[in-house]
């Protein structure tokens, strides 16, 4: 690849910035949250857009239906002869419902621009970061810049809800979608202006649990004391279920568990880190974490087991003197190399039904799991993609783990065989799943920038 | 007082049973909900109704303001000269919400007849009950018949958030309200066709306690792990407040609980109870109780504390992955003599706080309070209103102990030096504050006849 070609590139995306945060205000708009199914009309239009986005740029662009939203594939003019590599590019155009709407400070779906944030759901996680590489692509095919790899964009709309029809996509299309790698913008950064790496994610295990005493609510004077009351057995259950030392207590939890190697501490040691900043952001009275352990570690490298939402009797104004009839709660696992959502389910289930007292019902319901995911940072394909965060940002990327999951990461791994490259745009105060969700305008153009050096730098590794 | 009157009076009230259904028929439509801000115009349309059916039954009604909701004060025609023992009826014309709607098999507020049940929101609690008392003195000024007492009805509209303005009331009236006693039926029986004095009620005290961690909600795989989560630290906070004996640990809970006497104990022993018809009818999977009381112990004679409602995080369809930025709890502790709502409120907060771990912020607000409520069966009063039961019903009363708070009774106590007799007309299975509430027809006439047979006893033993 000659430099002058990619000055076409590079010249492109600056010229076309106005017009790009246009785009991506445009696509914000879209109240595309796949949890609630009120929104599947909206779902429906963001694909729409985003299909005639990639139309407009140059790519051979088609909506795969599914049976829940559909996927939108999007590849490169093939060449009429001769095989380059193929890459994948995966992101998802659906979003996190944005309740409680009453804390953003504008509405999430209209984009707000203040200094260089641009606040919106979903601008960040991650309509900005799939459409930073698709701007990549469409300035090299808008300045005749060749390309020295074919790429396919994969964008799906179940993200937030699971990606539960996505493995059975890439199972029906493997011939199709066979590559020589994965990039996934869909994570964070290091801190602003800090490219990473990452190599690790956090795997995930949902499932909800309810109680349920008395078959109605009951009057608490007339009933009281003689039957039990399921909000406070569902109190007693979950609280059993984590320790002082904030340590999980459902037997065999950590069994699975790898052990961080000393260069892995001593790695995540490394990175940028203040405690008092750290709590002053996320505005907690102060840290709690599992003892022995860094809040890197806590954060990326340890597994959790959160309460999501609890829902019991009365929640309106004033008070209503009830034993409610249930109680119920959304709870969700983190889990870490080599943990498996299955078998964390069912601990998790076990446990539960052991410490279940006989005067409630108890249901649980399990919900989307995802593996964690672990390679290493020292492939030829990671080096290649070390190389194109320094040049987009122009400093020396640092190599992190990830806290959340990105439940397809590991499909493409099952399913493609492919290792997936993690390029995250996001910045720590992003506010992803948060109110008042933002993305940062320098990180959407060093990711265009990114984008522009990654495929040139993939290619030739993939060539050698 | 001659039997004949009686008979024209207790003639009338059968000749006019099906327009008293109409009536109450009309009164359980307005939706008199206090708890809920929105439903303020519906309490003024049913007391401005209340005030017109007083009117139209003879007596000389008013609404008398209030902070809240007004207070219906209605008094039989009073002699020119002489001076007739005065009694109060009280009751509440305002209702507990009706959530959760989709459990009614009727809407709440359209009154439906099944059998001689009819079901409606307040239908039982209260508005039958003293419907049932103004329908007596009504067939009493109807028929001409003179009643030996002067009565006072005193019909609130806030007894179901705590009856705030009824004691500023009370206290600012205290020479119009100057009486031999009160008359409260807003309790049960002890069975169908099985009537009950009740000598002592459980009082209560009320408060919301909220946990803020983090100050939004936050992703819970970018963040979780290292800050506390507020429905975890909720959970273990309120599942400590009850062991599994159920007793509740909260130190110097019980301190001031009068120890039930053995003749109590015997007394209570001998109403009617069946272990599985009990927990059939409450529908729960067994009973749970403090252990060393029978149920009917721990229903009216021991304190409980209970979870009226849980909220915290996303609770709608499907998942959210976040760690929640709060989580609260709606509480409520029925007190027995000699507990003080006031000094349970304090030990609870102390105790709340005590618990707290220093990764979230408490916030505790505490909420209406009752004293409990206890007097001796054996005197003049309480005589006659037995005596009163047993010809309304033809059946030997037996003595009770409610579970259930009537806030206002020691009010009565305390700002107009009277005792109060409870003559309940509810059933067990009336479902008071729940889903399908329901009023007997039977009770509604028995009620009835009660309101004809009790002002001769009253006054009987009022001028002795």
């Amino acid at each position: 690849m000659s430099q002058p070609c990619l000055e076409n590139v590079l010249a492109y995306l600056r010229d076309n910035r106005s017009r790009y945060l246009e785009e991506l205000c445009a696509y914000v708009r879209f109240p595309s949250v796949s949890a609630q199914p009120h929104h599947r009309a909206d779902l429906r239009a963001c694909a729409g857009w985003l299909l005639e986005n990639c139309r407009r740029a140059g790519l051979t662009a088609r909506l795969c239906p599914t049976r829940g939203n559909p996927i939108l594939v999007a590849r490169t003019p093939r060449a009429k002869a001769g095989r380059k590599p193929h890459f994948l590019v995966y992101g998802h155009y659906d979003v996190q419902p944005a309740e409680p709407f009453d804390l953003w400070k504008s509405p999430p779906f209209e984009p707000r621009l203040e200094g260089r944030s641009l606040f919106a759901r979903g601008a960040s996680d991650n309509k900005g970061q799939h459409l930073a590489h698709l701007k990549a692509i469409e300035a090299y095919l808008k300045t005749g810049t060749p390309l020295p790899c074919d790429v396919t964009f994969v964008i799906e709309g179940e993200e937030e809800v699971g990606s539960s029809n996505l493995a059975t996509f890439l199972g029906a299309n493997r011939a199709a979608l066979a590559c020589d790698g994965v990039v996934v913008s869909d994570n964070g950064m290091a801190a602003a202006g800090l490219p990473a790496l990452t190599y690790a994610l956090r795997g995930i295990a949902a499932l909800e649990v309810k109680l349920t005493g008395p078959d109605r609510d009951l009057h608490s004077g007339l009933f009281g004391g003689s039957v039990d009351n399921p909000a406070m057995a569902l109190c007693q259950m979950l609280g059993s279920l984590r320790d002082r030392r904030g340590r999980i207590t459902v037997p065999g939890f950590y069994d699975d568990v790898r052990p961080l190697t000393a260069y892995e501490r001593k790695e995540l040691a490394r990175l940028p880190f203040s405690a008092r900043s750290y709590a002053k952001f996320v505005g907690a009275p102060r840290l709690f974490g599992e003892r022995g352990h860094t809040v890197w570690e806590q954060r990326t490298a340890r597994p959790t087991l959160e309460i999501n939402g609890l829902t019991s009797g009365y929640q309106g104004v004033g008070s209503k003197t009830i034993v409610p009839s249930w109680a119920s709660a959304k709870l969700t696992a983190r889990l870490v190399p080599d943990q498996e959502p299955a078998r964390i389910d069912r601990l998790l289930r076990r446990h539960l039904r052991r410490i279940c007292p006989r005067s409630v019902r108890l249901e649980i319901e399990s919900g989307h799991g995802a593996l964690p995911y672990h390679f290493s940072p020292s492939g030829v394909h990671a080096r290649a993609g070390l190389r194109a965060l320094k040049a987009a940002f122009d400093r020396d990327p640092v190599l992190l783990r990830e806290g959340g999951s990105i439940p397809i990461v590991s499909d493409f791994k099952r399913i493609l065989k492919a290792d997936t490259l993690l390029l995250g745009l996001a910045l720590p105060d992003d506010n992803a799943h948060s109110p008042n969700e933002k993305f940062d305008l320098d990180c959407f153009s060093s990711g265009m920038r990114l984008g522009a050096f990654l495929w040139p730098e993939l290619a030739a590794v993939a060539k050698g």
